[in-house]
Parts: structure tokens; sequence; C-alpha cells
């Protein structure tokens, strides 16, 4: 399986890390031969069809030149467009930085990799949270696999496990925190009677939010996971502007002191309930296990048969969000052995 | 697919229900036709090639007469044995009591529907406690398949999370609250400030528990469920007579006291962790996502690239454990569709 892998950040290194032979070869998936034949970042790319070492381009970036600089295979200045147009190569996989106004460039990789016949894989939220139904009929058009299991959940699997371990159950509705920065924010201001904003700088010293914190506080990303569980999990076609949305900028100390007297706490909540969409603070009994502290992430799925079911783990991370990208290429793998069957 | 029922208590009936046009048609998978030939239970069998009907045999039950009085297809007297071995069918459901001893009479079943080239879904514990590695090959040896998904947390699909939700990481190691009577039986005694005998009438008045609890309170069922773990999930080859044990009858209030000072509290623990399986009242912080209350059980696997992943639902009831027999039927169709095609 040759793999174009466009973006080189924390994930991107993930990605390279966790498809070297070393760990790749712990997989009991025979015949999965992963080999990352370009790598396309915003400087250019390097480009070798009998695959790329992760050390060689690891020392390159070390050094504090651009991978593109790669003396053997660099491309200083070729656009991830042109390398995802004109390298061959069965997936693309996209993992550059999120952008909810227009979802660019992560867009127009993935549709151009659709057009070229080739599969995607990507933890980038902003194409599915702005265009997840245009995009997902657009991959059945052309033929191809699209898979982004590290979008919600980081490492934990929570798109797989409400697709494939609850076969033949029926999903009624689902209610999760989806977002690691607000959680520890809100456990924070609970545990230890800080403010908000207090939590918040804390939050970023440790590196848990970003310096514009937007994304995380007001929910906007919550609500691209919503959209993402709608849509593939309930067959829901949303996008981001169907979600309801009220981040926790608002929530106060004397809030959760007040839910504390109820053996309550606040959590920002995304949920899908029939034809509602939301995110917002809402009061969570202790001893629910949606319940869960610090940056972990947890989602309930309450199902006809089998009772709610909840999921919790790290919903974030490199490695952890890449781990998510090597179950989607053996997802793809193992479809495309099925099809060739038929 | 044609199945067989041996065993028509609580589960049976909820598999019954839930095989029903009503509830099967909902399932996506198309080409998905159950059909139950028969159902044998301790007083003979009703059979029908054609197929049986639940609610007929519902409004026997109700009149106090065994199913085989059914007028029309009723075999008063006839063995399990004999209908598994002279009924035409795909698939046999063996839902019967579980029975630690020697397993019977589950364990004849099982192998006799081996023997006869006949699928297996299982929600009985006994024969994978005693025999699984054995069983395991047995199938393999018959070329069958082998499903036990409603064996460990009910409805709340663990077994496959782990195998396919997780595809690509390495777990690494497995705890888990396994057992729903005993952490009803704990969370009342740390919460209510009960002794052990008085929460366990309790339990028994609620019908958690059973009159002889000894199979929920010295930790036999959790062992069992750490064998199926330990052999489904983690390749090791052990049996029942393999994990260390111990149950919560010496779980004492001022235990409980002592670890609540910690901010932890004490849960019936089942583990593997190298060459370890274990049961035994084990300290947890109450902030651990494992710290379930009630009846819930919960299950962490802790993985190589993911971190730790734990999963919570209702760990019994007749339907929700039918729908994990639903699961396995669906997985069984799927394996066998893909074998025909090679």
């Amino acid at each position: 399986m040759r793999i174009i892998l466009v973006g080189y950040g924390v994930v991107g290194k993930g990605v390279t890390t966790i498809l070297s032979r070393r760990y790749v070869e712990k997989t009991r998936d025979v015949g999965f031969n992963p080999k990352i034949v370009a790598i396309a970042d915003i400087d250019g790319a390097v480009i070798n069809p009998r695959g790329l070492s992760p050390e060689k381009l690891e020392a390159i970036k070390q050094r504090g030149f651009p991978i593109s600089a790669d003396p053997d295979f660099g491309r200083p200045g070729i656009s991830a467009l042109d390398v995802i147009e004109s390298v061959e190569a069965e997936v693309v996989v996209e993992v550059t930085p999120v952008n909810i106004q227009n979802a660019e460039p992560a867009m127009s990789h993935i549709t151009k990799a659709f057009k070229t016949g080739k599969h995607v894989v990507t933890t980038n939220k902003g194409p599915l949270a702005l265009a997840m139904p245009a995009l997902t009929e657009l991959a059945e058009f052309n033929n191809v696999y699209f898979r982004f299991s590290g979008t919600v959940g980081g490492g934990t699997p929570m798109l797989e496990f409400a697709k494939r371990c609850l076969a033949g159950d029926k999903i009624l509705s689902i209610r999760g925190i989806l977002n690691g920065t607000t959680n520890y924010i809100l456990t924070e201001m609970s545990k230890n009677h800080v403010s908000f904003q207090d939590a918040l700088v804390n939050a970023q010293k440790l590196g848990y939010a970003e310096r514009e914190p937007s994304m995380d506080i007001d929910g906007f990303d919550a609500a691209c996971k919503v959209v993402i569980l709608a849509n593939w999990i309930m067959n829901k076609k949303i996008t981001l502007k169907d979600v309801d949305r009220t981040g926790i900028r608002d929530v106060s100390l004397q809030m959760l002191e007040e839910a504390a007297k109820r053996n309550s706490t606040l959590k920002l909540i995304g949920s899908i309930e029939g034809d509602r969409a939301t995110v917002k603070p809402t009061e969570i009994p202790l001893t629910n296990p949606l319940c869960v502290s610090g940056v972990l992430n947890a989602v309930t799925f309450q199902t006809e048969f089998a009772g709610e079911q909840t999921l919790i783990g790290k919903g974030a991370g490199g490695i952890e969000t890449a781990s998510a990208v090597l179950r989607d290429l053996l997802d793809i793998r193992r479809k495309l052995a099925t099809k060739l069957l038929n």
C-alpha cells in the first residue's frame, strides 16, 4: 500500500513512526505492507517511489530545515496538490492543521485525492465539519474509501465502536465529553476552585489549550465531532451550522458549586438526540460513567437492546491519533481484499 | 440461517424475541435471515424445519406447560443432544445454565454441535472457563465458528471491542469490574454503610444475587470472564484453575472507610497482566474511569499506542445478553459470506 502523507506536524510524525517496520510488523494483518512514497508540507515535498526513511527526514527537521531540503528526494516548492495528482499511490493520509472557516487546505487535498482515485484517511475535522455529506458522496462517486477515525476520540476508537461493535443493535442517542481542553478547565475549576480565566491560563501553560483558545472553549471542536458522529453513526446529513453550540466561557464557580451540592458537576456535553445536535455545558451526576476528569474524553451510546454503553479514553496526542490512522489503513486494506474477491 | 436453540430461560426467550422479524429487519445486514428450527430444553423439544413461532411457545409456557407440549411440533422427552445431531441447521445457540463443576450439559451440547459441523454461539461461561483452549481447537479442527460474546459484559461488546476496534494496536493488560452483583454489594456497603451480609440480602431481594451466591461473591463468575478475556484477547491458553481468585466475603466496612480516606474504594477487579490472571478486591481511585457504581461492569484495556481505554455498560440482562447472540450470528454470517467468496 503506497501512501502520500500530507502534513508533517505532531500527528504526521506519529504516522511515520507508527508505520515504520518495527511497529507494523506487530499487526497480525498479514500482507499489510505500507510504504510512504511522498510527504508534502507547506514548504514542498519529499518523493521516493521506493519509500521514505522517517529517521533521515527527522534528522533534517532537527537541523532546522524543511523536509523538502532532503538532498536526494527533496522537491522544494512543489504543492501538496501537485504531489497528490502526480505521485502514484493508493492512499492519501491528510493530517494538516484544522481550519473551520473554509477547511483549506485540507478540503482541496481530499477532493483532489478522490478525483484522482485515491482513498483518503484524515484526522482533520475541518472538511468533515463543513461538508461531510458532500464529501462522503464524492468518495462514493469516485469509488474510493474515506476514513477519519482519528477525528473523534483521538486514539480511542469511538466511531468504530459504534459502527462495528454495535452491529444488530440500534443507537438511539449519543452524548459525550468530546473535548479534553474544556474538560480539563472545568475539572480544575470544580476541584481546585480556580476561576475560568485562571484555569484557562493553566491549561495553556501545560499545552492543553492553544494561545487562541476559541476552537476549544467556544465548543467548536466538540461541535465538529458532533457533526461527524451524527453523519457517520446516525446517518444525519448535518454540518457545523446545524449544531446548537454554547461554550464554557460563562460557566462560573458558583454554578459548579451549586451543581456539587446536588452531587453533580458541569461538563461540556455534545449530544445527538432525535433531530437535535447540541453542544452545551450540562449538569451530570458524579456517578454517571460519562463524568470523567482531566483531559479524558467519554461518549455514551444509548442502544435499543444493550442499554447505555460508555467508552472512555485519551482524546488527543500525536501517537494516539496516529494509531487511529493505522486502524483506518488496516480497514481500507481489509475492504480492498474483500472487494478483490467479488 | 437455520438455528437450533438449546435452553429456553431468560436469555433463550430474549433470543427468540430479538430474532423475530420485527427486530431483525432493523439490522442493515442484507441477507441475514435467521430461522429457529428447533428449541430444546430439559423436558424435550419443539422442532419445525419451516421455523417456530415464539408467540405460540410463549403461550404454552404461560399455561404452565413445557414447550415440548406444543401439539403440532412438540417432541416430549427428546434430548438436546439428539436434536443437535438430527435436526438440519447451520448454528446451535447454547444458552443453558452455567455449571463450573463439569460444564455440563453445555459442554456436551457444544462438542456435539462441532462434531456435526454446526457453528456455535453460546452465552454459557462454564465450558469456556473449564476448557477454552481445547474448545477453540476443536472448533477449528471441525472447521466451524465458535462465538461467545455474551459471556463477558452481557450486551456490552467487550470482547469485540478489544478484538475488532483495537486492530493495529497491542493490548498490554486488561483490568475490569466483571461482575455486577459484587459491584452492587460493594457500592451499597461503601455508600450506605451497611454490612456485607445486609448488602448481600438486599441484592438477593432485588434479584441481583442468587440464593446460592458463591458463584458471584467468591469471584468464580469474574474468574470465568478473566479466562475468556485471556484466551480470546491475549492469546493465553489458561483455564479457571489458573486464575488466582479471592472473593469479597472478607471485605469489611472498615476497609472501605480506610480506602475512602484516600479518595479510593474497593472493587472486585479481574486482571490479566503479564502471565498473571487474578480476581481480587482491589483499591481503585474514585476518579479512575473503571470506578463505576451499582451493577455496572467496566473494563480497561491498556494499549501500546492509544493509552488506556475503558468500556462501561450493563453486564447482564436477558435482552441485553440476547443482543450479544445476535451480534455473534451476524458475525458468523459475515464470515461465511467472505469464505464463500474464496
